[in-house]
């Protein structure tokens, strides 16, 4: 294994204790693994609340900061958050206004954010939950029953960020995060395993000359193995994919995101060759997004995300936003 | 080999074209590998090219707009652009005050830029150029005299790009550039070999539980392969190597630069260790960006620059900017 680590028992607060020192607008607890807005709770404020396995930066912590998330919950690399920090976080973002859960659909993730309702019910903190389920590539994985939370993500967290922003009331954010989840599909391609620090190799075999075609953020299996394939058609199934599962309507915002390993010309290439593919099948893109945003450690890989978005998701889309992983308009 | 490519021989082309679906804002010309603000040229502004090979995505096409580059040109991988895209984006940037080159000191990239620069003096354009040249590793390397351009590179374009919005003349704009390179030291270290298309396979061998340190971003030899070592280690020996070449004063910028292949979640524990160091070493950090900026494909490894910042520079760093890869303020 070749890491930057001290200790592979001590990753996730070695690596909570560098954001804290990178970025002194935010509060970061490296002990209970939390990451919250430094002014939270803002008074009459939704407060926003997500979370998961460490693992996929800069999903979560990465996005905390004015227009998107007050916190993130990180639990230890691919393993849920415990519902104490979650809890904690939720009571750090109270303004009054009630707390918004943003969960990725895995089984560790949805228990543990629910027991973590349910005590912050008990301190009479309202608590709205929007489930992200948009990898169309499997109805049931691993550690998930019904579809996996990947890509989307991203959007549901910009969306209900900047919404919250304009003092909405919880049940109005909540439904903008379950209409933008709903209008979402992602689906994934991996070309090699991620290496987690406590396993020390990787977390599947995968051939020299094979891709895993609809692979889950931890590496679960997807659909099938194939053989590797030139950009253009790992471009076709994946908008083949997506495009079954949610036909096209209105305007999309589309995310392609790489999963770690693979570098940004490889990224800017297969977004070449989706962008001319999603133009011939009548989908236009309003907006784009290329880039690291929801990763699976070191896997070489990508996810491509289609959000079907009206105009009131792409205005929120727009807004601007300051956090450490997506910054504009201030 | 597994990349998202269509074919090993046309892979620059092809990611330029989706750099064009993904940024409408900008003006690329794939065949000719020119990335151009969509407004070039300014009238009035100093105009800011830089380029060199590819493969070290969002360096420098993702650093085109304003704030920053008004033009980049993208070479093969790891191949300088030839003079005669220089000149074209040096004539595409020029608003009538001149035109800054910035040009990371490689034997290829300084002689193709000095070529374009005599060409564009024929057509009256002035060109000033500022030599980037802050790798403090080696002396000499593989396609260096003197020492190798890296992560500074950000910096200077930055600065300059700042400056130059301003109004700047060409003179105090290229003065800037010359200056912040002269404060800049960076040291990187390799656990992994990069692939180019062209090759498919690692650039060179690395045992299992070795690093390079000192890497250049085109998989040079460093100083010395070592032992692999805990992240602590690392940052220091990152660190005792800048700080020697480069003794502190003022304030710092900080880059940890992710080399391509190597997560988020282990670059901002190395930026916590270089943290803590650089505060036991009095040194003050101003302003820190961690990420992957300077790239060398999918070479896992990381970079550290510090440049010690005066108030002027730290002025221009903060101003706003908006690039695909970097963007604050609009």
């Amino acid at each position: 294994m070749k890491k930057f680590i001290n200790d592979p028992g001590d990753v996730v607060a070695q690596a909570l204790r560098g954001l804290a020192a990178a970025h002194p607008e935010l509060r970061v607890d490296p002990e209970n693994q939390l990451v919250v807005r430094a002014d939270a709770p803002v008074r009459g404020k939704v407060g926003i609340v997500s979370g998961g396995g460490s693992g996929h930066e800069p999903l979560h912590g990465g996005f905390v900061g004015p227009g998107m998330l007050d916190a993130a919950c990180a639990g230890e690399v691919f393993t849920s958050p415990v519902p104490d920090a979650i809890l904690a976080a939720t009571r750090a973002v109270d303004g009054g206004a009630g707390v918004l859960h943003i969960v990725k659909n895995y089984t560790g993730d949805v228990l543990n954010f629910e027991m973590a309702a349910e005590l912050a019910g008990d301190d009479d903190i309202t608590v709205e939950t929007v489930l992200v389920d948009d990898d169309v590539a499997v109805q049931d994985s691993t550690w998930t029953a019904g579809r996996r939370g990947t890509g989307a993500t991203v959007i549901v967290e910009k969306v209900t960020g900047a919404l919250a922003e304009e003092r909405a009331s919880l049940k109005d954010v909540a439904a903008i995060g379950r209409t933008v989840n709903e209008r979402s599909g992602s689906f994934a391609v991996a070309l090699t395993a991620a290496t987690t620090p406590a396993a020390g190799r990787p977390g599947f075999d995968l051939p020299d000359d094979e891709m895993e075609v609809g692979v889950g953020i931890h590496g679960e299996p997807g659909r099938r193995r194939a053989p590797l394939a030139p950009a253009a058609d790992v471009a076709a199934l994946m908008v083949d994919a997506i495009l079954e599962a949610k036909p096209a309507t209105g305007t999309a915002i589309v995310l392609l995101n790489g999963l770690g390993g693979t570098p940004l010309l490889e990224l800017y290439l297969l977004y070449g060759e989706v962008a001319a593919l999603l133009e011939s099948r009548d989908v236009r893109i309003g907006r784009s997004l290329v880039g690291n945003y929801v990763t699976s450690l070191d896997m070489a890989g990508a996810s491509l995300t289609i959000c079907h978005a009206d105009d009131e998701i792409l205005r929120l889309w727009d807004a601007w936003v300051r956090t450490p992983g997506l910054r504009r308009g201030v």
